[in-house]
């Protein structure tokens, strides 16, 4: 194992955060709030420490799929750590439980909160929230990779352990190319919403954190009522902009690139795109009898499933008390998620779509015992080995979840808050049902359900291979014996 | 596709069913209950019926896997239509839909009853009820195929679709003489058990019914308190005869054959026995404070982890009572399920160990690259046909599973009655929590949603891919085209 260069991607990341925590200082001297100094001194700390790990250049540039694994899951662990720092340290959120847990729930753009009342909160600290999701929505070690010189298989290495689906698609040869024209891509639909946000008579200061939410689909809201607040104009601009970042990024590259036929024929966007159809569909009619009127109906609707399905998992109403329809429909939602290189977490349209596909393909060997298929996607055969890793996320998933769903039954809690208190995290929602509907938070729960479901957040986000390596017996024995040969 | 073969074994299957129902007669003669006439009509006429339907021998004995699942599913289905009549006709459960639902959740050994009142019933119903589970534990098509010459691939085909489990074993050469060994090791386990609970002064009545209810691990009882209302010892004898029909059968033959070490190092029985152990445990020390004593506590747990994990329902105490952990620990015994080749149902555990050895191996191949390693059980390499004919059953089963709790949603009952409702029904258990409890049954459902259920049980039963394939647009389209050919 090249601890040497975990070290030295590390020591970057500290770096990174801690200018990441700048703005936020910003925020305090506009709004004079005295937490903001307290962001300028862990970001000064954070800074200072990651270019001190990351002076010596790493001996060797070898760099596996394992190296990556690991750095990521490290990586993000640490950047919670000391992105929890301040809100600690402010008194804010005084519990390191709690500050790791908003934190996560930050970074990983799930979006659920210990906090009984947000709006509590100074401006630099709710900044700082929304900012995380922004940061973590796109991935941290992409945008390290977009600013750092790495060599050795450590580019695709660190993409393929952070990007969210399936397969990381080549945008360009270059992946450090990719990871740039990904950002900018990123970058110019938030600042897209943020002005449509404006032009909606919303204060600077909400747009720029609503959309940081909705970006990295996260969810983090700066009012006691999410969205809910709002004028219909602001829900539908969110509600389109969260569809917006659900969409596999490589579809708008495709667009710049203006190869607009292969654009809009992906079936990963099309699939994404009739799954939000049919379920708003379905929730419309569901709650019509008890909203006012049809247009609100439709809001609701399309905003609700907009929300969950890209786990962004802010709400305008408190869908908890809606009927059992349409509050399953949501919970199945739930793990479908957004597509494969998009912001959004759970499962992914186009692994659901794989298993479809592999499932049609088996029936379809059972009726031509001879004719020998290869699943298509997109016009073209997928690779076995795809095939294989998604199922392998399917079980893998399942695992993680029921032993989850076994520690959180201590508390004692009804299956349902249990349950989706789970999905809502593993899949990086925010919102659950019952005790963790949206109108709740998740304070009552105990440290030790918090810190299962802090790791279920950091699995989901990482799709479970990174989180479960660091349990590896066979890693930590390596790593142990490549430390010791080192220090020889 | 070969329509004449399916007629001849499904007259043959009328033939037989109208065979099995004398022994009701016989019953309702020593009781003097006019329904045991009832039973003698219809069992009389499906004979005739079976008979003449038979009495053509098919033109062509070509048999692929796809005749074997079609028959196996329109078998399963008309055998539940005729064998609910005598409940309709004695008026005991006088609408169809009801009728239907008792007699699949029979056959599929589900054990999830319609029936406010079980006492209320005549001795000839309960029999009946009760004898549904031990035909259909061991499938109908295995028992004609132990008695009627059939040739061409049909053997290995039925008993493909039919048996349960990722592979079927073969025992001998001969799968006729199979089925028979099969069926001689069901019949002295069943004896076995019915002479242990004579010996425990049950009623002949009641030892016969409760050892047919273990044996197919169905769940009937003919009780309302299930097995509560009997002493220790009997359920300690149910308890140990529920486990032991949920051990892979050919565990069984491996010890007749005196192969006793490859009996006990069988992988999947092991890793049964294991999770019986671990859920007693932790369901024991759960109820222990809530329990009268340790022995106490001991035997409810133990009867009950047996009871779920064999799939079979039955019940010594109201489970739903119990503390969070012990429910939830139950809610996922019912999805891993008995092994595979035993008379239980659910996903079964070798599957389950196929699974988390795909996820150990895909870990493996992340550590160390460049190992090729094959998954392995028993010592000997999987097929890779049988691992991804796995897969396909998770993602097969997680969409029935989903789609069923959709349909079900609409009745608007909360979602642990919905979600265990179809738990209990695709794995084919019986009770489930909250409004389908131990103490409660599924007679509160719209018919449509019985439906649902009474689908889920049958595709539970049948392992999903034959009662699937009915819905393929291409069998029908082949299946008409067939019929027009031979028309001409």
């Amino acid at each position: 194992m090249n601890l040497s260069m975990i070290r030295y991607i590390l020591g970057y990341v500290l770096a990174v955060e801690g200018l990441l925590m700048a703005p936020c200082s910003l925020v305090g001297l506009i709004y004079g709030e005295q937490e903001g100094w307290w962001f300028l001194a862990v970001g000064a700390v954070s800074l200072a420490l990651g270019l001190l790990i990351a002076r010596k250049k790493p001996s060797s540039q070898v760099f596996y799929l394992k190296e990556g694994c690991v750095s990521t899951a490290l990586c993000w662990i640490i950047m919670s750590a000391v992105g929890c720092l301040p809100f600690v340290f402010t008194g804010e959120i005084p519990q390191f439980t709690d500050a790791m847990f908003e934190v996560v729930s930050g970074f990983t753009t799930t979006g659920a909160s210990i906090l009984n009342d947000v709006e509590a909160l100074s401006h630099v600290s709710l900044f700082w929230r929304s900012f995380t999701h922004w940061v973590g929505g796109m991935g941290v070690l992409v945008f390290v990779l977009a600013v750092v010189p790495l060599s050795g298989g450590s580019h695709i290495n660190l993409m393929r352990a952070e990007s969210p689906g399936p397969s990381v698609g080549k945008l360009v040869p270059r992946l450090r190319h990719t990871a740039r024209i990904l950002y900018l891509i990123y970058i110019g639909l938030t600042l897209l919403e943020i002005v449509l946000l404006l032009a909606g008579r919303m204060p600077l200061f909400d747009a720029l954190t609503t959309s940081f939410g909705t970006a990295g689909t996260g969810g983090f809201g700066i009012k006691n009522t999410s969205i809910g607040g709002y004028s219909a104009y602001i829900q539908w601009v969110v509600a389109v902009f969260m569809i917006l970042f659900g969409v596999n990024f490589n579809a708008y590259y495709l667009l710049l690139m203006r190869h607009f036929r292969d654009a809009f024929s992906m079936e990963e966007v099309r699939a994404y795109l009739a799954v939000i159809l049919g379920a708003s569909a379905a929730v419309f009619f569901n709650i019509l009898r008890m909203s006012r009127g049809v247009f609100d109906a439709l809001t609701k609707a399309v905003f609700q499933v907009a929300s969950i399905i890209t786990t962004t998992g802010f709400a305008t109403t408190d869908f908890d008390l809606w009927p059992q329809t349409s509050r399953l429909v949501l919970v199945l939602l739930m793990f479908i998620g957004a597509c494969a290189g998009s912001t959004g977490g759970g499962m992914k349209v186009s692994r659901i779509l794989i298993g479809a596909k592999t499932v049609i393909k088996e029936f379809g060997s059972y009726i031509h015992p001879k004719s020998i298929k290869k699943i298509k996607m997109d016009g073209k055969p997928i690779e076995h080995e795809v095939v294989r890793s998604t199922n392998v996320y399917f079980i893998a998933f399942t695992t993680v979840f029921a032993l989850s769903l076994f520690l959180l039954s201590f508390e004692g809690r009804d299956l349902v808050t249990s349950f989706t208190a789970v999905a809502a995290t593993i899949n990086n929602i925010g919102p659950g049902l019952n005790q963790v509907g949206p109108t709740c938070n998740f304070s009552f729960f105990s440290d030790f359900s918090k810190w299962v479901l802090i790791f279920d957040m950091l699995a989901g986000r990482l799709e479970l291979f990174p989180m479960l390596m660091l349990f590896h017996p066979a890693l930590w024995k390596e790593g142990l014996s490549s430390r010791r040969e080192r220090n020889k």
